[in-house]
Parts: C-alpha cells; structure tokens; sequence
C-alpha cells in the first residue's frame, strides 16, 4: 500500500521561531510513520523540516526547484531534482495527501492557492495569510494553528477524515 | 524588438460583470497595441478576454493547461497546449510583462502569488484577496482597480517603470 | 481562426551549413505565413531560424529553457520564458502543427520522440538520427530532406494531409 | 545520505518477454538495496518493474504523467502525481543515478534521450534504437544487454564509476 505522505511547505529563508517549528513538525511527521515531503533545499523550512524527520528516524523527500543534486538539503533520503523551477510547486502539493504550510513568501502561497484548488486540505501553522484569500481558493479545507504539536494533530484528523493513517 | 505581452488571469467560469469586465480589457489591451497571453480555454475570463481582444483588432496567445489544441478558444491566434496542467501557470506570470487577475480561486491566486514572488507588477480588477496575502506575496507591486479602464492605465503606469510601451 | 504554427528544433551550436539551413528555413517559413516557433535562445539553430524568420517578414515565438528573458534571442516577437528547462520541450512540440528538425543533440532528438509520440509530423533537415530510433518512436510521420526549401515543401505537403495551410 | 536511485523506463504496454525483464530487473535493483524510480502507471514496464521491486522488499516511487493518484500501479510505495504529461520525463531522468530502458516508444525514448544529454548513464535492455540516434544524444555513457542480470552489473559498474553504491 503507497506510504501517506505530508508535505511540508515553507521559505527558504525564515526566522528562529520559523526554523525552529518546521524542525519539530518535521520530528513529529517521523513519529507518526508519515513520509515528508518538501523543495528539498539546504536551506529555510526545507532544511529545517528535513533535519527534524530524519532525526527521527523518517523517510524524507525532496523535489527540488533546480536540476542539480548539489542543491539540495544533505537530510534528504530521495531527491529529485526537475530543473522545472516553480512548475514543482504542483508536484509538492498532488503528491501530498495533507499539505503543513510554515510561514514563507510566494511561492509558499501558490502551494497553498494549488492545495486548496486541487482539494488538498491545508494546515497553516502560524502562518495566517487571511481568510479572504483562503476562502476563495477553492475546494479544500484549511485549518490555523500555533504549534507544531497542534499542525500534527490537525493533519492527523484531515488523515482520519480521508480514510487514511 | 520583442512586443509586450499583458498576461489575464481569472477563473473558468464567472458572474456576468467579471465576464463583461474580462471581454472589456481584452479590448483595450489590444487598443493599446499590447498582446494578450492567458490561460486559453473556451470559457470562462479565458474566452471572455481572448474574444474582446480579438474584436478590436489585437494578437492572444493561451497557454493550455490541456495537452489538446480542442480544449482551446476559438478567440486564440497562437494555441499552445502543453499538457502540464497547473504546471503552466508558471509560465503564464513569468511571460508577461503586467498581469491582470480578474477574479478567480486557486488557480489564479497562485498566478498571483508566483507573479509577486517573480517581481511581475499585478493589477487586481474587483478583485481583493487581502493586503496579508498580497503583502507577504514578494518583491512585486500591486494595485487595485474597479474598472476594465482603470486596469489599462494601471498596466501603463507599470509598464512606463519598466521602461516599456 | 488559430494560425499555423511549424517549430524549428536544433541545437545550442551548430557548424556553419546548419546555421545556414536554419536561417534559410526560417526565411521560408515566414514567407509561406506560418508562424515560427523555437526554443528561443540567442544561439545555434534557435538564434539563426528566427533571424531569417524575421528578416522575411515572419512572426516568432520563442519557449524558453530559462526564467529569464535576458537568455532569449534579439528575433523574437514574443518571448515566453517558463523556468522549465528541458520540460519545456514538450510545449514546443505540442504547440507545433509541423515540427522540423535540424542537427541537434539530446534535446533536439528528444523532441523528436515526443513529436512523433503525440502524432505531430516531423521533416529532418540534413539530421538523420536513424530509422531503427524514428520508427520506434510512435504513430507521427516523418520525412528526411536535404535542404531547407525541400523541408519547406514537406512541411506543406503535411499542413495539406491536416487540412490546414 | 542520499539513496541510489535507479530508473527503469519503458512502455505502458509490452510484450510478454519485456514486461518479465522488467519484473526480474525490478527484482535485482531490490535486492541491490537501489531505490526503483518508474513513471508509475498501472500498466506495462512501469506496473511489471515495481511490482518486482516490491516483492523482493525494495523501496518504489512512481512520478506519474497524470495528476491523479488513481491512476498509479498498486506496487508503489511512494506516488507522485504531477499532471504534466510528457514533461514529468525529464525528473525521471534527472532522479536516477542510472537509467535503465526497457522496450519502448516515442516517451522511452525521449528519456533516453535527455537522459545521455544531462550526462546520466543508460543501460538498454533487450532494445537498440540504434547508435546513430545514441551518439548523437550527448555526453552521458551508454551500453546495450540481453539479460536483466547483465543490465544490474551494468548499473553497478555506472555506480562505481561515479562513485556510489
């Protein structure tokens, strides 16, 4: 049976507190058995989440902007380079079953409008990008919280809600 | 030298002042001499668009998110289907030199989103997804407008930045 | 009524006879008032066949392998750059009534495959790639020619087979 | 560390002795402790090559042309819908350490194709385009074998040459 996969989405640059979420969401998506996925970059949201899964023992993937392994988080276990720039922003959210948005700029949004679009439920963690344009994305449904242990468990009912663990 | 090319973004369906707001822009655009580029399909602000500019005389290329030139509309003079689905947005905002987002949902929104990540000037036309998302979107400017009119003078005070006409 | 559009495929470099052929076939092309549309970068087969497109008279479109406009030739009309990299080439081809190919490397003949996988005619200018490669390659037609007025009657003789002109 | 990626490209369809090369060859990159990159479908080489990976306990992933995950082979570990058609070839390519291609068509051929252009190693198994077609791709090595054996020795010199395992 395919593995249940959460992506992760986030800037490439980002505060500490940023940072610091997106280490123990990626921590916590490990425990649970989930696969993370995110941008693959070495740096922000992407290195942090990936750092935090593979500590704890998970499987991580990244889908990176560039077409150069080189450009990519060394804690990554598949890496997949597209050279695609931007485009992969759709890969990041079809493949993930729930998408986790930590605070980023606009390539961040786009996940987040392709998510809803597509029918992908949303957790925004601290990350409140307004009602307005979260309502008119689209089919999918959203949810804000504060902390990494709150987005787990919002993912975690998202999961249950579409059959799946 | 390359022609300036204005991108319009909107939704594949729409009430009829957005309808009659997409047809209406499609005319000046093509009156200031500018292209047309959006997303090609027969309906919606796509078709709405596509039609007015044609009407009045001016050149519209969509860029489909279907791999089938039957998906297309019939306002087009370039068709280019490339079978990348939402993929394509990417190229719709980094082709133009000014967008206008009419309104729409996710598929827009994340047009709008990558056009302010990429540093492409957008003009909302009755159409507010908030100052929060559009603030925090990236380094490109935005404005507001109520009117197919307003929108134009708005795209040729960017385009006047920009050095182009 | 959407116009005809024939992509030109080749390489980044080329000796002298292939830019030449290139050259003289976009001449052709735009004097036969068919659009001409390449991978638009500012070298080898894309630079030279938009020159002679626009010295004739012709209208070019270039799809970009960059995200920046800076990396497309001066012979452009409208310049499309998607950030893609070689993803782009299946909008090339897609987008294309008739393709054409001149010398190239992996790109080119991967355009090649993909022209012929989808079923879009393909005239070989001075390349022959092999037909063990070209037959195995799918249900699209394709023709070898030595020169850039055979290439030309070619691609007419299979705009006729499709009912346009 | 990164994990050794190995992708297997073919058909969707295939006659019996394809579609068993590729279960066995699916079988022996398990074994080896690779990853089994594949373009995900229910059918043919994509569906035979995972569901021997499988089987021998080894990790697949499936980027699929579609945007949907319905549209994938139950073998797969990890789905990745893109909906971008053809251009998704072009990740299949540049995520494999070495590309092995199994009987195919216009799509197979393409990634071998960018595959040699992007300077990734093929291993062709039980198909010769021909090399004509295979030295005009580009840098990338190439070798032609009979067996699924032969082909993972073949993949193991690649990997040593380039310095993995």
């Amino acid at each position: 049976m395919r593995r249940t996969i959460i992506g992760v989405m986030g800037g490439c640059d980002g505060e500490p507190r940023t940072l610091e979420h997106a280490y123990e969401l990626g921590k916590l998506i490990a425990a649970r058995g989930w696969v993370l996925l995110n941008g693959g970059r070495p740096t922000g949201v992407m290195d942090a989440s990936a750092r935090g899964a593979r500590e704890a023992g998970g499987l991580t993937i990244g889908v990176l902007f560039d077409g150069d392994r080189e450009a990519a988080s060394e804690h990554l276990d598949l890496v997949l380079p597209t050279g695609m720039g931007a485009a992969r922003n759709v890969i990041n959210v079809l493949a993930s079953d729930v998408v986790v948005a930590c605070r980023g700029q606009g390539g961040t949004l786009s996940e987040i409008a392709l998510a809803l679009r597509f029918g992908r439920p949303v957790v925004l963690l601290d990350f409140e990008p307004g009602a307005s344009f979260l309502d008119a994305c689209g089919p999918g449904a959203w949810r804000c919280v504060d902390t990494p242990a709150a987005a787990t468990a919002a993912v975690a009912d998202y999961l249950a809600e579409l059959g799946r663990s």
